[in-house]
């Protein structure tokens, strides 16, 4: 099984990173690769940061399903090209944000997302409610500490996650708490051990989801929605 | 006052008689540009034919702010990059379902959209529900004669719309249509007489939505959603 | 054209007022005239004054179509009588609140709404919720200081208004604010200077969306809800 | 214990019926009045009917607050009035619709609600949706046969009744049938023989949903909705 | 008319205090029993209690089926075995906290429910949601004094409600208070004068509802949900 | 790691079957232990099944957590005892409706559940909006023919389960098939290639969650829904 994770920017300093962390929970029958952008945003913060990277994340894709990968993982929490990716796919598009809340749903009654900055909260609202679970959603808060660039201050980060995750447990009543952003992964198990609730890592979420997709044998639906572009440029 | 119609792919052929078809609707003081793409799409019927279009759409919003037009009017139904475009541009961005959806509203309890291809049903409804307005929607229909090019035979299209109307007024209890395409501009009022409901066509009601918005000096907000990009590429 | 502004309490006090603002809006092709009630309530605070305010409304209303209006705007936040006016009149009924929502649904993600007494917080929430658009809605706040007559304390209005509203941005996370009285007509520019995010005059957006549904030549639906009423005492 | 059935039309013809038929599910205890209006509507089949029955029921839930009734049902599926009239009045004011629905949700899963006119459909659905049980609303059906006057013909009505319920159950899956009308009185024994799902009487519902509420004591809520008008006109 | 309270705990304390409660609002037709379970959970604060209660509540009901009750209450305000319970039941079985819902969806706007564990805030959520009552919902809050015994201190009990009822009047909004809880029989009138708004005692509640609808005649509508088992073990 | 498959009867049949099914898609490291009731319901079709099969799931919930599993599968689509297994239980207990509509939601934009019996519509209608989706479901459907029994009719089943799936697919709009029961294991392969869109084998579904959670290391939320109780019978 060939998985593919794309990142949707021109980034690639956490690749080699991210892959070794996955490699952890995956076996040897999993070939793991991340590509990112040759051209496109440096930052994946807003919606025109998702424009710069569409026409890439497209190519990208439809190379992925020419040279053989089982599944195709957007490597971003916002999920830039999700829908239009699965229009072009004949193989699985997986989104970190979709299978974190899908296993969310499976371990409490409510999930607070946790992001970063001001203009992604109603952005991660949009998208709760286009996955049709708003009423499952606690509330999402947000960390002022940029990790923009891989090699942040991860205990700073950590830190500030673990006050805000507390903030969402206690008075929003937050049961899970799900990482708003595809580089913090790796801190879930600390941070579960602090906040005392499970805390989804949107990087393993979707690993773990295109796995079981690709074994199953499960295929995207292309009737309607993803139905296939009859004339594509 | 200046308003720009951007229209989402390279196709020009519409312009002209847009423009004519909107003027009999508008003042002296209002200047009515029509512009398209250098390149992108074709058509625009599918997320992938966004994404094509989405960096050259936001390209023409910026020379538009530098360029002294009061608003702008993503020239198609879908609206693509109707939102990454309000983060990069000061002055109103304005899209034609937003606007007919709008007035549909204030015309009768619950409204119906015609589109065309199979794909557009869960794409419209998608659309709906994250402009909040599900519980007003009676039914998307669709009719089977494609319009993707000017010049399309115009009776057989009224009279496959006027039919579907009719089953959405009969029994989806539709109140009124909305046009789901902005090249069916100038159908309306013929429709209307047939199908003794109100019909919007998207292009006016977009038009006569800038015009609302710059007359009154209404803004967009700025604050959170459309928060201008900190460093834009 | 001509557009009727029907005010439906027996207070006139603010009608040259409302119609010298509107006209700065406004051009030689249109005729605004405003009429308030020759009984009923003195105030429109209460579902009750809706009810002694309504048999009036009706008659202004059916009068308004036999003597040419092309266009009725309903001149109060509440709308008392919109639905029943629909029924007995041909030509477009307006409503201040659902012209003031239609336009802060295009220019931010949520919109919050000031009000004044208690009792209009749940008020406003059913309207708001019988518009269908609940879950674009941040909060309903008000202020304290009455504004029952023309003549109030503009500044401590407006004052009152902003601290409101930037509770408002701030906490509820609103991106546009809505006036929630046609009273308090002219004052949504300097809010909007000093508030930092649109904020809805809803007088001034009753007058564009009346002229533009005119300019359009669209009608009331008369099928279903507001079928001609086949018997009218 | 006393309660008012404040009926909202001019019509007294089936006033005594009514009263005869309530007296069979009642006690000794309980003195049931029922009161038409003076002037008004004959018919309450629109939103302008409503609106010219409104003054009237005001004065008359006012009459009835000072002249000892524990509770006051207004005497139509349609409820006109009943909000305001809770805001004037200190006794629990009790509408039909309500009483029907909440009896209806204990009782099986989803409800159809059967009504007479086209427009009523639009109207019902709104009156649901304020009410908040849209999730269980199966559907809302009509019949053709007016029933505007008592002394209508029972046995057509009973048989299109039962037709309607009988859709209703087998397409719609509705589980419950709630009658749209309270001249509808004395027929659900009968249907519910024959259509098998418990038929919701909506005269026969309120009256033992007053008398419940008398008996325990509960107030109207004066807080914010219902609060006390501060002036009365 | 006989009616049966089933406590679905081995907890028979309080079966005497009840009955003597609810016979001040009974008049002689009408015999009241308690019954508790033979065995099963002490107390009903977890869905696991539910669980261990089941079995023996669904004997408990098909046994009084059997002996002449015209209904049954089931005597917990988290309802364990309701919809289990109807499936086997010909007579209507009715549950405190949908009666509780009913009462307060025809008092005021918007309704808050006082409970105890912390686990009960999800466990009420899922409740109204399931009942189809979300959009009436204020907030539900919690005491921390345990009533898991009848013999509780009922003034320190009565403080902490009055406390937390004024702050979900006050903060949340409530204009009617449902108590969480059917050993908190007797004390609504107390807390009503105090608080200001009308307070819901789950117990009597359910006894008016299931009186009423025994009155009626109502059966419990065996299609669909509540379908007779074909083989019940 | 070891994963408990608990079968909520008393039969036995299909174990085996499933057991070696599932094995096909795990590796050397996991072991799958299968296990039914040793006293309870036969068969798994309403409510009061659940009731009765409701203590023994508890128990043996005890069990697999004392006796090293990983994590437990409720092996029944219905789910009986999810909720309160969770308060039990400190490994993950893992739902095959919960897991189908998770991958479902990944796959397309709508899903069509497929059934057996009526009483299963309303049903399944609950579970899927207690679980917070209703807005992705197409349809609820059902098949007549009865699979109560393992060794029923494979090519019969499958011809009506594809019948009907058709159905949802063209008047449904469904994207996506989820089988109904866990009893269907091994047909979705094959009904995928007739189908033309993912079909969702539930015990599949749940052998996958259940491995994913296990291998990433969540827990379940033990803060408010699932607390664990205080005091265990």
């Amino acid at each position: 099984m060939r998985i593919l994770f794309l990142h949707p920017t021109i980034n690639r300093k956490a690749d080699e990173a991210k892959k070794r962390f996955l490699e952890r929970f995956s076996s040897e029958q999993i070939i793991i690769d991340f590509m990112s952008l040759d051209k496109g945003p440096a930052h994946m913060d807003l919606y025109c940061h998702e424009v710069m990277a569409g026409p890439e994340i497209i190519k990208k894709v439809i190379w992925a399903n020419r040279n053989g990968y089982n599944a195709i993982v957007i490597d971003c929490f916002m999920e830039p090209g999700l829908h239009p990716a699965r229009e072009v796919s004949k193989v699985p598009v997986i989104g970190p944000f979709e299978s974190s809340i899908s296993l969310a749903l499976q371990l409490g009654h409510k999930f607070s997302v946790l992001s970063f900055l001001d203009n992604a909260v109603p952005q991660v609202e949009r998208q709760v409610r286009s996955y049709g679970v708003e009423s499952r959603l606690a509330s999402i808060r947000t960390i002022s500490t940029p990790v923009l660039e891989f090699g942040y201050d991860t205990t700073q980060v950590k830190n500030e996650v673990l006050k805000e995750s507390r903030v969402a447990i206690e008075n929003d009543r937050a049961e899970v708490i799900v990482l708003g952003c595809t580089l913090l992964f790796g801190l879930a198990d600390d941070l579960m051990k602090n906040a005392g609730v499970p805390v989804i890592d949107p990087l393993l979420a979707s690993f773990k989801m295109a796995e079981s997709i690709v074994t199953i044998g499960l295929p995207l639906s292309k009737k309607y929605l993803y139905k296939k572009p009859y004339r594509l440029r």
